[in-house]
């Protein structure tokens, strides 16, 4: 099949057809997405080598159980032991043995074909295209914010960066009653956020003065934004950090300790609240999509995003 | 009166005794303790002028209520506008008017006598001698741990630093019933703790391995510290950050993020409970002290401080 492959360079590869064990099921992949942790692997983030691509949504062709064969799917991209105290608690995705499609010694979803346990699967509702299906692991890192946070109705939440996930997450914590405030760098992405009936605000406006929010989001997918998200923040405030990013991050320590700021590590949630928000049309994907790019012509969808200041680009397998 | 006096450059010097408002005291300085911030202060941090010290015991000899006069006491070192928002919470000590005791623009406890207004006085019990009442503010530092952190018995708790912020805190988390392991780089401060009963290992002990521990504790005073706390600590788990410096700290945002840990800013907190863990006995801080100065012999006794690993000096004024 053809696949990306990463081996300290990205390229177009013929390879062998991934092999399911009993327990996983074979997806025929429809469309994936590229993520800025995919253009972090390349910079050498998790240290990852094999078929890059997490975000996907697929077709089930070969599986132990007759019931999924057929059936477009979304998958759950962490592979726990299912022994561990970690996996026991529900809590797979901490697994310390885990592996992670695209990322962590498991091949992804930048290929014709991928493997995952058929415990990882959702079958994708009617209501929800295969385009919006592609983001249901966005929405799912912005509802995980709502399993870590308590956010009584009005809080007020400022966004730093208007990139997908930001403008994801702007959607997630307004519908749950949040008042939101997203910070941009890009006039186009902060009038998408508008239409939505989101506040926007340009980065440097004056009306973001120093420690005015209880609760900032880190979500410019750089090692720049925390510090903006920690001067934003109150005193006993909450600072979520969604980026990663390869390499370290500086902050300053004297704010966090003297205003006694919880800074929060953010990673994906569960994919059913998230499935759930597509197909009651509480999330809007349309108009994110850029571009979408085939397979073949992988390497130029990495340039085009290197090159624009496009919010999603997919591949179609 | 004789002080030292920070204008750059740190010296001896003849000011003006201070004039108290109606509503503060004037405080005569029996003992001072020289303290990490003080030695940031030095290099620039928060931009002080003026007369350095926070931690200090004294005697009352001005106050309007003349039950005060003559009392050994000790004062909170923030001293809040009492009309804010922050204040009406009772969080005075993030009033974003407030002055600091001799770390933002109010002179320290580096001189024969300071103000403060008489609601931040604690009057110091008989139990608790001159030299461990100026141990009350490291004590309320590590009392306030247990404000912002749940910690069940049994909770394994690291913490990373053997200074006299650490082994504070060793104490006062294991009389809070955590199970305690002190990391440390010096064989006779550990020594001490390990007299106490906690559990000591040196800084790069093989048992310290990745992401064992629930919560980890970050007192080590440098920046250093904040990639050993982040290191040890467990998926989901805390990290409370105790310690102020000059300057930006760098940190693992990968790691913070992909195990979602807390990163937990904390400062020091009420008197109160710190005088009475004093008084109980809960908290041993004999050995602690090295050296007693002369507040003339000040700039030695700093010079003792950059020479030495001496855990606590202290200026007799």
């Amino acid at each position: 099949m053809k696949a990306l492959y990463f081996d300290g360079k990205l390229q177009l590869r013929e390879v062998e057809k991934p092999k399911r064990a009993p327990s996983e099921a074979l997806i025929r992949v429809l469309l994936a997405g590229i993520c800025g942790t995919d253009r972090e692997i390349l910079k050498g983030y998790s240290g990852f080598r094999g078929i890059p691509g997490h975000e996907f949504m697929g077709r089930v062709v070969e599986c132990d159980d007759p019931r999924w064969i057929g059936q477009r799917v979304v998958g759950e991209i962490s592979i726990a032991c299912g022994r561990c105290e970690w996996c026991a608690k529900g809590l797979g995705r901490h697994c310390p043995r885990r592996t992670v499609l695209g990322i962590v010694n498991h091949d992804g979803a930048f290929a014709e074909f991928l493997t995952l346990p058929s415990v990882n699967l959702h079958a994708v509702p009617e209501e929800v295209s295969d385009q919006m299906a592609t983001f249901v692991e966005p929405v799912a890192a912005a509802a995980e914010i709502l399993e870590q946070v308590r956010l009584a109705p009005g809080t007020r939440v400022a966004i730093i960066g208007d990139g997908r996930l930001g403008l994801v997450i702007a959607q997630v914590l307004k519908h749950a009653g949040a008042q939101v405030t997203l910070v941009g760098r890009h006039v186009w992405k902060l009038d998408l956020a508008r239409a939505w009936g989101v506040r926007v605000l340009s980065e440097g406006d004056e009306e973001l003065t120093s420690s005015s929010f209880p609760v900032t989001v880190e979500a410019t997918g750089s090692p720049r934004g925390i510090g903006e998200a920690l001067r934003l923040v109150e005193p006993r405030g909450t600072v979520v950090m969604k980026s990663t990013f390869h390499g370290p991050a500086h902050f300053d320590a004297t704010k966090l300790v003297v205003d006694e700021v919880t800074l929060l590590g953010s990673r994906c949630g569960l994919f059913a609240p998230a499935l759930a928000l597509l197909q009651q049309g509480h999330v809007t994907v349309h108009h994110l999509v850029n571009k979408v790019f085939p397979l073949e012509l992988g390497l130029e969808a990495f340039e085009y995003l290197d090159q624009t200041s496009a919010l999603k680009v997919l591949l179609a397998a």
